[in-house]
C-alpha cells in the first residue's frame, strides 16, 4: 500500500481510522480528457493524485471555460466531495489533463473522519484555504491585469509544467483556460510573434524569448 | 455577557474553552468608513459582528477596488486572522460600512481552540467554504455577466440591504464596488434612467422600476 506515503496526515490517524480509509479506498485510472467531476450533486469523494494532472474549471451557460487551478501528483481534490461541507455551494468541473492515476476516498468515510479527528478537520481547512488562495490570485489577474499579461503568464506556466519551450496547444484551448475567445487569443499570439517572443506553427507555439514574456508579465 | 448567543458553537465548547474565550475577548466600536484590517501581516483576530456592517474588498496597485462580500450582524470575519491558517495567502481589506460593534477573538486563542476542538475546526471550515462560495459567485458574475447586469444586481442588493428604494450612493462608490470606473457607471446609470428603471439626482439614485432591473439581471 503506497497511499499512506501520499496522504500527509496518515501518521496523525489512529489504527482504526487508518483501517477505515484503507478499507474504503479505490485506485482509479482515467484517460486524458476525462471529466471526473461535473455536477455538484455528484459527491464522488476526495481524489488524491498518484500520477498525472487534473484541471479545475468553471463553465458558463454558453460553454465558455476558465481554468481555476491545476492539481498535480500528491495534490488532493476537495471539490469532488462538496457534500462533506454544507456551505460549499459552487460548481467546479474537474478534468484529467493527462492520463491520471488517483485514489478515491468515499465522501462518507472522509466526512466521518472530519467529525472525530482534529488533524483531518484542520487538514481540510488548509486544503480549502490553499485553493481559495489560488482562486483569489486568479481573480486579481482577471480584474487588474490586461489580457496580454495573462496570455504571457499562461505560456510561461505551461512551458514550466510541460518542461519544454515547444507547446502543443491550440489557440482555442488557451482561450478556454483564460475565459476568452479563440480570435482574441490568435490576435494576441500574432502580436507576440511580431515582437519576437514566440514562433507560431500548426498546432504549436514555440517560446523563443521567455525573457521578453517575463518582462511583459511583470511590467 | 451576550457573546455566547452570537457564537453558534458556544454550546459545543467545554467550560475551560468557554472561559478561555471570555477571558480574551474584547468588544470594539468602529465608525463608518474605518479600515479594520488591511495588511495580511496584521493578524488582528477573528471578528464577530454584534451590530453594523462590514465590507471585504480587494485593492489593485492603482487603488481600484472590488467588493468581495458583506458581513452583517452575527457574521464572523475570518480573514482578519489569516495567520491562523498557513495556506491562506491573500490580502483582503475589511472596512466598516456602517458604525459597527464587534467582538475580537485574539488569533492565538482561536488557533489554540482549533487545534484541540473538532467543532471549532469544522466551524472554521464552514466559514471558509461560505466565503469561498461568495467569491466564486462573484467570479462567475465578472466572467460571464456583462456590466449592465452587474450594476442592476448591485442596485437591487443595495436597496434590499438598506430597505429603501432611495439609494444615497455616488457613482464613484458603485465603480469601486464593481471594479469599474466612475465614467462607465455614470454612462450605465444614464442608460437605466432613459429606460425608466431609475431616477438620478445629486448623490442619489431612486429605483423607480425594480421589476425592469430584475428582468435585466435574469435576462
Amino acid at each position: 500500500m503506497e497511499f499512506q506515503e501520499y496522504f500527509p496526515i496518515w501518521n496523525q490517524l489512529n489504527t482504526v481510522q487508518q483501517n477505515r480509509i484503507q478499507g474504503s479506498l479505490t485506485l482509479r485510472r482515467v484517460g486524458r480528457g476525462t471529466v471526473i467531476h461535473h455536477d455538484s450533486g455528484d459527491c464522488a469523494g476526495l481524489l488524491l493524485i498518484r500520477t498525472g494532472q487534473l484541471r479545475a474549471y468553471i463553465l458558463s451557460e454558453e460553454g465558455r471555460e476558465v481554468t481555476l487551478y491545476r492539481l498535480f501528483e500528491r495534490d488532493m481534490c476537495l471539490f469532488s466531495a462538496s457534500c462533506i461541507i454544507r456551505s460549499m455551494q459552487f460548481e467546479v468541473t474537474i478534468q484529467a489533463e493527462k492520463d491520471t492515476e488517483l485514489w478515491v476516498i468515499p465522501s462518507e468515510t472522509y466526512k466521518a473522519l472530519m467529525e472525530e479527528s482534529v488533524p483531518v478537520a484542520n487538514y481540510t481547512n488548509e486544503l480549502m484555504a490553499s485553493r481559495f488562495s489560488e482562486v483569489m490570485w486568479l481573480m486579481e489577474q482577471i480584474m487588474w491585469k490586461s489580457l496580454d499579461r495573462r496570455v504571457a503568464a499562461f505560456l510561461l506556466e505551461e512551458a514550466s509544467i510541460e518542461e519544454t519551450s515547444q507547446l502543443k496547444i491550440t489557440h482555442e484551448a488557451i482561450a478556454n483556460h483564460l475565459g476568452s475567445h479563440r480570435e482574441v487569443i490568435t490576435r494576441m499570439l500574432r502580436y507576440f510573434q511580431n515582437e519576437g517572443m514566440v514562433k507560431l506553427s500548426r498546432g504549436k507555439i514555440e517560446l523563443i524569448n521567455a525573457g521578453l514574456l517575463k518582462d511583459l508579465c511583470e511590467g
